[in-house]
C-alpha cells in the first residue's frame, strides 16, 4: 500500500479495466470485476492489491505474496505461487507496473514549497523556522527542531525531536526519526531514478515510496537520498552520511554504518549494521553488504560482500588480494621497480 | 556568435586593436581597419566574427571556416585554410581566445536571482512561481510549468510548458523544451571550468555559450549542467540524468542516453542516441560515444566508444576483456581462489 | 585555540575536571587544579591549552609541543616531549579529544540564516546583497562583493571585496579573500564527517575550525569544502575547484592549484602549488600532493605523490606504468587485440 500521507491514490479500478489497459491476459478464473485498490510490494501486498514479479531473484516473495492480483511474464509465472493469486500475463511486468502507477497516481506533487501551512504547527511545537523556509501542509515538526532558511519541507513530512535541517535542504516524502542532522543543500527524498525502455524512448516510473530515516543519521552537505519506488529507502539509526552522497532508491541500511564523501549506494541495495563506504565507494544495485563489512576508497562493489569482509578495487575483491595485484603488476609491467 | 538574449556585446574593434591587444602578429594584407563584431566557432563564425584555432583535431572546421579573423600559431597557420579568412598568429591561441572573449564581453552577469521582472509574464501565461523563488526578466516560461521555492531563473531563459524546476536549484543561459523536468539543487547553466595558464596562475576564459535542453529531459538532485564556452552544451529530447551528476561545457547528447548517478561527462564529449552512462562512469573531454553504446559503473572511457559496444573498467575496454582480466588477475595473484 | 568568532567556549575547566570527565590518568606531578582555557591542536597550542596526540606520525609535533596539557595513549605517551607538558593518558585519545571538545563547545551554531544582522553593514559597505540571502552578525562583506539569492552568510564570517557568493550557496566559520567566486550551491565551511567509535555506535567529533579562502579563488557548483576539525581548511589563492568536488577537513591547498569536477580531496590532505587534479580524481586522508604534480581522472592516490610527478589508476602510479600495464594485460588476456 502507498502512503496516502504522501500521494494521492484515484483508483481503485476493476481488474479488468487495468489488464486492458496493459494489454494482458488474465489467468484462467480471475474475476474481472475485481476491485483493485491499490499497488504494493509481492511481500507486503494484500488481498485487494497488485503486485509485480519481474525477477527471478524475488520469486520465494512469489510464492509467499498475499497480493489479490500479480502481473507477470509467462516464464515466470510458472513458478509455484500460493494462495488466491490471480495473474495477469504481460510481456514486460517492468513496464507493466509503470502504467499501474500512473493509473493509480497520475499526478506526484514533489516538494515544491509553494506551501507553508506547517509553519504555524511548527512554531507551536516549539520548532523554529526560518522565515524563507517553507513548511508544508500535514506535517509534524518535533520540538527544539530548527528548520534552516530556504530549506523545503513537503506535505505529510514528520519530522522527531532536537533535529537541524540545513539551509536549502529538501524534505519530501519522508519519516525522520530525532536528533537527525540534514545538512545543507542535501535532499531527502528525491524521486529515485526509474525508466522503462519504450518504443519512443524512455518512460517515467512514478516513484511512490518513502525515506524513513532513524534516530541520529546525519545526511552531508550536497548529498541525495531517493525515495522508495514503492515500498521505502530506510536509513538505520545512527548512520553518518557525508557529503555529495548518492542513496538510491529503497536502499536499506542498518545502524550506525558509515557512508563517506562522494560514495554512491544504488537501489535496492542492503547495507548491514556498522559497515563502512569508502570514499567515491560504489555498490552496484541489489548488493547486499554484511554486517561490519568495509569497502574501500573508490572501491566498486558489484556482488554481496561477506560480513566483516575488507574489499577495495574496482570490482571489489577483499583488499589483500587487491593489494598482491598492485604489487604484482608493478612487478610485472614496470620500467622502475620500487624497493617496498 | 554570442547569444545577445544572455550577454552583452560591447565591440566592435578593429582587427588592428584585437592584434594588438594580444600582442600578435597579422597575416599579409590583413587590413588593420577590419570591423571585428563577436567571436565564435570555426564552424559558426561570420565573416564579421574572429574564431580561434588551437588544436590540430580541428583543422577541417579550419579549412572550411567562413570567420573573417582566425587566431592561431605559427605551426597551425599552416594548414590549408579556404576564402578570405585573415589571420592573427600568437604563441597561445587559447589564452588569446580568452583575452578576446574578456574584450568583447568583460562582465557576465551570473544568474543571481536579484531580479524578479519575469513573474508577472510567466504567471500571465499560466505558469506557478513560489514566493521564494526569482525569475529575471527577459524571460519565457510556459503554460502550467511550475518553478519551486529559491529557484533562480536568469535574465532570458526560455522554458517551455508542463516542465518542473525544483526548489533552489538555478537556471541560467538556457533554452528548455516542454515536459522538462529539473530538481532540487540542480544548477543548468553553470559557469564551465575553462582556465589558461598564464605566468601568475590561470586566467579565467569566460563562459559565453548557452544550454539547450530537449523536450522531456530529466536532471535530477544536486547535478550540474555546465553551458557552452563559445557554442552551446545541448541535452537530446527525453535524456534520463540521475542525481549528482556532472555534465561540461559543449557536452553534446542524442536522444534518450541515461546518466547514471554521480557519473560525469568532461567537456566537448559527444554522446549519441540510447546510450547508457552507468553509476559514476567518466567520459574524458573531446571522447565521441557512439548510438546505444554502454558504459559499466565506475568505468572511465579515456577514447571513443564504438555505436552499440558495451565497455568498463579505467580505462574503459569492452566489457568481455575487463571481466576476463579481472579472472586472469585473480588466478595470477590471489591466494584463495574462487571456483567460478 | 578555537576562534571566538565562530564557536563559543564555556571554558575554562580544570586539568583535574577534565581528567575526571575523560576517566583518564594525570602524568605524575600534574596539578589537579590547573586552569585549561581551550583546546588546540599541537603545533598550536599554548601553555593554558590541551592539545591531543593520536597518531605517530605527529611525534615530531608532540615533542616540539607547547600545549599545557596534551591527551595522548600508554604507548605514544612514550615519545619524547620537551618543556612543561602535563599528560592525560587515555585508551582513546581520538574519543578523549571529542569529549574535551563537547566539554568546552557544547553547541555550535551552523550556519542556518536565521539572522540577516549583517545586511545593513554589507550595503553600507557597498556589497549587493539579493533579497531572500542572509547575512548573520558580525559579518564583514567587501565592496562590490554580490550575494545571490537563497545565499547564507553565516556569523562572524568576512568576505573580501569583488567576490560572488552564487545563489542558494553556503558560507560559514569562513574568512575569503578577494575576487573570491562561490558558484551556485557550494557550501563552504560544511561541518567535516568526523566520528569516533563508541560502545553504542559513533560519536559526534564537533569541528570547530574554519575555512580560509585566499584571493582568486573559485568553487564550482554543488561543492562542498569542509571547515577544520581543529585548526583550518586552507584554499590558496588563485586555485580553480570544479563543480561537484568535495575537500575535506583539514585540508591545505597552496597556490593554483586545480580540482577537476567530482575530485574528492580527503582529510589534512596537502596539496601543493600548480597542481591538478583530474575528473573524480581520489586523494586519501592524509596524503602530501607536490608542487606540479598531476593525478590523472579518476585516479586515486593513497600514497605521497613527488614534485612533478604524473599520476594515474587506483592505486595511482606514474601515468607510464599505468599505461604500460593496461597494455600488458590487454596482451595478455584480451582475446580481440588491437593493433595500436
Amino acid at each position: 500500500m502507498i502512503d496516502p500521507r504522501f500521494f494521492t491514490n484515484v483508483g481503485p479500478f476493476t481488474l479488468g479495466e487495468i489488464a486492458e489497459r496493459l494489454g494482458g491476459t488474465l489467468s484462467d478464473g480471475a474475476p474481472r470485476d475485481l476491485m483493485v485498490t491499490d499497488l504494493a510490494m509481492l511481500d507486503d501486498a494484500r488481498e485487494t492489491e497488485i503486485a509485480m514479479f519481474g525477477d527471478r531473484r524475488y520469486r520465494a516473495a512469489f510464492a509467499n505474496t498475499k497480493a489479490g492480483v500479480v502481473v507477470t511474464n509467462r516464464e515466470l509465472a510458472a513458478n509455484p505461487i500460493g494462495g488466491d493469486t490471480h495473474l495477469i500475463i504481460v510481456e514486460k511486468p517492468r513496464n507493466a507496473l509503470a502504467e499501474i502507477a500512473w493509473l493509480f497516481y497520475p499526478k506526484t506533487e514533489e516538494a515544491l514549497g509553494f506551501d507553508d501551512e506547517g509553519r504555524a504547527a511548527a512554531l507551536a511545537n516549539g520548532a523554529r523556522v526560518a522565515d524563507t523556509a517553507r513548511v508544508g501542509r500535514n506535517t509534524s515538526i518535533g520540538a527544539r527542531t530548527v528548520i534552516g532558511a530556504g530549506a523545503v519541507i513537503g506535505h505529510g513530512v514528520i519530522i522527531g525531536e532536537d533535529c537541524v535541517i540545513g539551509p536549502s535542504s529538501t524534505v519530501g516524502f519522508a519519516i525522520l526519526g530525532n536528533r537527525v542532522q540534514i545538512y545543507t543543500n542535501a535532499v531527502v527524498g528525491a524521486q529515485g531514478f526509474g525508466f522503462v525502455p519504450v518504443a519512443q524512448g524512455l518512460r517515467r516510473v512514478p516513484q511512490l515510496g518513502r525515506t524513513l530515516i532513524g534516530d541520529d543519521v546525519e545526511i552531508g552537505a550536497n548529498s541525495a537520498v531517493d525515495r522508495g519506488t514503492i515500498g521505502d529507502t530506510i536509513i538505520g539509526p545512527g548512520c553518518a552520511i557525508d557529503n555529495l552522497v548518492q542513496i538510491g532508491h529503497n536502499v536499506r541500511m542498518g545502524r550506525s554504518s558509515i557512508v563517506c564523501g562522494q560514495a554512491g549506494i544504488s537501489g535496492s541495495v542492503e547495507i548491514g549494521n556498522g559497515v563502512i563506504i569508502g570514499g567515491a565507494g560504489r555498490v552496484a544495485d541489489h548488493v547486499k553488504v554484511g554486517d561490519g563489512a568495509q569497502l574501500g576508497g573508490g572501491g566498486g562493489a558489484i556482488q554481496d560482500i561477506e560480513p566483516g569482509a575488507i574489499m577495495a578495487g574496482l570490482p571489489a575483491i577483499p583488499i589483500r588480494d587487491w593489494h598482491r595485484q598492485s604489487i604484482g603488476l608493478a612487478r610485472m609491467f614496470n620500467r622502475v621497480k620500487k624497493k617496498d
